[in-house]
């Protein structure tokens, strides 16, 4: 996964850090902790991150921004530079501060990168059951002694020279077939798709002229209530070959589940929807069949996952008992369905398997990431968590599951945020806040100017502001720093993350007090289910084993910052990975192998369901969790820890921590 | 099957009939062998076929066509007259024949009626496997405590409460559940489809509020070159509600299957012939349901068949191979497909069976008749004939079967015949030749004038003209008898049937020389193909049986006309079974049982393909059988009999037969 790594060295902290080369020495800071202002996301426009080169080999961009004596002694643009070998960097900081302090202040980061199995490690772990396997065949062309049909020809020959038995067809190979076997003299390429239970029989479902056994690709769709993403994978290395996403087009017909149940109520509404989400997924297949090159009809299955509303609206199933109590879903299985028949635009042989749900608000989302991440087959005592605009809990390991979802709001996906954003080019992902001058320090995905926040960037944003004192614990900001980032505009208080001049829309990008409150919010809801969810079960969060992450936020999350304010319980990094969008994830394994298939209905058994609203401690636990991190700071002790050795050394410093 | 039957007693002849209540006296009068003179069909306009009731009751239409004097006197229009109880009647014929002279002439028609299995049969046989069933269940509402979804809730009730095991669902159906299961209160009907194979699941493919246990319909179509017939069905007591046939619409793009095959090879084609074909489906359909009053909704299965060209344009399968040699089918074996898939306008749960075809000319309409008639199932060595556009043979019995298509072209169906129509109301389908005067007694579907002449109504009179000798054994008439219904026009010699006053269509009905010629070259392709399988397989005429007679003729087909023509070898009538249409039949029988649809596979293995022209000896037999009825009329012992009989009389009578 990783390429070479090189070691680069930051002075005067005295911190060392190993990156991929090709890092770009702002990155590279923000992983040591160490801070440099930067406030245009790594474009090189505002020219702050001014640092000096002493030593090793690096590949600078020529700029403006550095003039030509400067650069002449190392000078150089930390964002639009990056290192090609070990280096050593000093960073510019006021003669005031010692490197032994600043060594002390700095938190290196413990990212979570996305973590995502390959096909190696499925067969590795013996899991790999390919759903849909291609056969080339040389078979012998007909006579008029021998006039059996294309099929029976097609069939024996699979039979006597490749020992396939118990095979169908389907009729839209019977289609093809006169001509592809005609085409290159009964030389074909067959495709073969497996059956889940062993007492079925193999589906032939292409039939091509001549060797295309090496084209044999899949699609995965995570149909989010915002977004949909698509992966098209390889079936043959396992590769994605290209990955993409657009919004739903369902957002002009109600923004969260509940407004577009309510609109697939009225007349027309629900085929309409569909309609709708069906035009989205057909961009996204286009979009990644022309970034890839592929041929459509070389895909050969597809998996789609999304939560139990969106489900429903796909497959035309009306939604209008998800939102009335007791809250019941038409089916929690499908069966699979021919995608081009509901209007996909794929070929007419392509299966489509829409992942099982549980319940009205814990859907086919949740269940693709409990078997994607291989949370349903480890001993390990497992919190899986998915903060999308549906937030949603399991709990458990091979023998048993619990799960709830938690009204969390979309601040997770960035709604509800002045600024927020999903995780896209130009989105603030990364955040450093100087302690004496309270600049900032921001990286954006793509090192563009900034255009919003995303979600791991409001993490970073509000744990870093909190950790140093600018926002306490109740979200509101120390009203008598002196610098001109904070500021009451239309009677908020806010924080500029960048000034209108370094950001691509215009205006200053800030983060007020209103953000932080949904932030808070929308942590507690978590924060709050989980903590209801073990004790319903008997446990506490000491027993979990790990926690799994999934979630639109970009490519990193920082831990510390998602435990500091208070959404992850406090625990060592290591137990804690980050799945990315954990739904994709799930549909992608599925098209990899029929092992998920085979195990998803008995997983779906396993599953119990708790819904929070009728639990009684849910209410007082949100509560609780109404702070920064937490009403009981105890049950934080290493923010604890970290916040008073920092009061300390800045009180040594002379500049008394705030407040 | 026959309702209380009453006794005719013919005079002066001295022949009695026994006949149901209500028949016509003409019909009565053609089944007794009695010739009365009637030209225009039965509709009572040419007043020809007086008859003088002597005794009994009939129920009698005034008519202006018997004046108030004879009427008194017992005068009536045989044809507007019905018996309703014992009845003598005397027919007015000439002084100089006597009674017994007329007795001896006489040939009391064997009709052979159209045969079918019922319900009754098959569950008396224990061959009822209904395929789809309908369950009336009540189910206990969800509550909080008991929020599993309504798949779920329903499959639950299926299994404790009815014993249901195995179930699998439809999209279709998790698309109505929801609406369905709220609108009675959950008290909801469900309908099962049954497996074919034992190992496979039972399939819920409806569910409908309230009770509708007694509205469980089904679809059979066949799907002729030249018509399209349908039958709707009472799942529930087997009875055909209604039944409609429609010219296929593909005949714009051909009349056979080699011309559609052309037109299917153009760009667009094939899709064009199949939404074409479709599309008169849809009209049969749309028909029938009007015609029976049904729900389409409660329509839950559907049986097709068709020849093998018909077929693969229905299921837009490229058929260009079927025409060129080695005469390949792209498949023999079908699976069922989703009816409104194919754009055929049923509900989306319908699946629909297409007949699977042996080879490229003996097609699905032939396996129906196969499975329909239950020869397949019998010891009995069978000859089974279909008389379509194609006519192909079959000969076998339960434990193996031959088969072929003969090139007997459109002549059984009225094609190439000058005032050739197929069996629908105004078809002249039944006659009687005057022997002395040349005068026909003609009897149309539907007892109207006619419009044409159908096939069972072409055998019968090209039978009796040649008896008569008014044709010779080549197909010639008599130059020299003096009457004006034969006479020479453009050059050929015809028959005049009806006067143009007394037809629908304002023209003489005639039979020409040329048809006679058509219709042999048919009867001697059909007589030469069952020769040549029969010796192929080292068997004789004399092995047989039975013989299953299939096609689209009336619905009485005049067994010793049939053997008088040579189209059938001259055996017992006992011996020979009229099934109608055979396609049709099958079509039905298999949405009644799946007991069809289990066996049906092992059948199609069964059955060997004979390409006739391939076969050396064919052609031999061909030119033999290109007489009235075959070059060795020695074949035909019983018709050479009745002919010398009849030649003897009329000597006696001083009026030597001709020639």
């Amino acid at each position: 996964m990783d390429s070479e790594t090189v070691e680069v060295r930051f002075l005067p902290h005295e911190r060392t850090v190993s990156v991929p080369k090709g890092t770009s020495l702002l990155r590279a800071a923000m992983e040591a902790g160490v801070h440099v202002n930067a406030s245009c996301g790594g474009e090189g426009i505002c020219g702050k991150c001014r640092v000096h080169v002493e030593e090793g080999e690096v590949s600078a961009e020529a700029t403006s921004r550095v003039d030509p004596g400067d650069w002449e002694k190392g000078v150089r643009l930390a964002c639009r530079t990056t290192v090609e070998g070990p280096v050593t960097v000093r960073v510019p900081v006021e003669s005031t501060v010692d490197a032994s302090v600043l060594n002390a202040v700095a938190t290196p980061k413990h990212t979570a990168r996305i973590r995502q199995t390959n096909l190696d490690d499925l067969k590795e772990q013996g899991l790999f059951i390919p759903p849909v396997e291609k056969k080339y065949l040389e078979i012998r062309p007909p006579s008029t002694a021998d006039n059996v049909c294309d099929m029976s020809r097609l069939v024996n020959h699979l039979r006597q020279e490749e020992g396939e038995h118990r095979l169908k067809a389907d009729l839209s190979v019977i289609r093809k077939i006169p001509d592809a076997m005609r085409k290159e003299d009964f030389k074909v390429t067959v495709t073969l798709a497996r059956p889940v239970r062993e007492d079925s029989r193999n589906r032939i479902i292409n039939v091509q002229p001549g060797d295309t056994t090496k084209s044999n690709y899949a699609l995965a769709i995570d149909i989010g209530t915002t977004t949909i993403h698509g992966q098209l994978v390889d079936q043959f290395t396992g590769e994605v070959l290209a990955q993409h996403g657009e919004f739903n087009g369902q957002i002009s017909y109600g923004e969260d589940v509940i407004s577009r149940i309510v609109y697939a109520e009225k007349p027309g509404g629900l085929e309409k929807l569909s309609q709708v989400v069906v035009a989205t997924i057909n961009t996204v297949i286009r979009r990644l069949v022309k970034d890839s090159g592929v041929d459509l009809d070389d895909v050969s299955t597809m998996a789609l996952a999304g939560n139990t509303t969106m489900t429903q609206l796909l497959l035309q199933i009306n939604p209008a008992p998800l939102r009335r109590s007791p809250f019941v879903p038409a089916a929690t299985l499908f069966p699979p369905f021919s995608a081009a028949e509901l209007g996909i635009e794929v070929a007419p042989h392509v299966a489509a398997l829409v992942y099982p749900c549980i319940s009205s608000y814990v859907g086919g989302d949740i269940v693709a990431g409990v078997m994607g991440s291989g949370m349903y087959r480890s001993e390990e005592l497992t919190l899986y968590i998915d903060l999308g605009t549906n937030a949603e809990i399991v709990i458990g390991n091979k023998d048993w599951m619990a799960c709830a979802a938690c009204s969390a709001g979309p601040a997770f996906e960035g709604g509800g945020i002045e600024h927020g954003m999903r995780a896209a080019k130009g989105a603030i992902e990364d955040f450093s806040l100087d302690p004496v001058t309270w600049e900032p320090m921001v990286l954006t995905i793509g090192n563009v100017r900034p255009k919003g926040i995303c979600g791991s960037g409001l993490f970073v944003i509000v744990a870093s502001l909190f950790e140093y004192g600018v926002v306490d614990s109740q979200g509101k900001f120390n009203r008598n720093l002196n610098t001109p980032r904070i500021r009451k505009s239309r009677d908020v208080y806010e924080y500029v993350l960048a000034w209108a001049s370094e950001t691509q829309i215009g205006r200053d990008i800030v983060l007020t007090e209103i953000d932080i409150e949904n932030l808070i919010r929308a942590k507690g809801a978590m924060y709050a289910g989980y903590t209801t969810l073990l004790t319903e079960v008997g446990l506490t969060m000491a027993d979990l084993d790990r926690v799994i992450l999934a979630g639109g936020f970009g490519s990193y999350v920082d831990l510390a910052s998602a435990m500091a304010i208070g959404l992850l319980p406090e625990m060592d990094a290591e137990k804690v990975i980050f799945v990315g969008n954990g739904s994709l994830m799930g549909a992608k394994m599925t098209v990899l192998t029929n092992r998920l298939r085979q195990d998803v209905v008995s997983v779906t058994h396993k599953m119990t369901n708790f819904e929070l609203s009728e639990t009684v401690s849910y209410m007082d636990n949100y509560v609780a969790a109404l702070f920064l991190p937490h009403t009981s700071q105890g049950l934080f002790p290493k923010l604890s820890e970290r916040m008073e050795n920092r009061r300390r050394i800045m009180e040594k410093m002379g500049r008394p921590a705030v407040p």
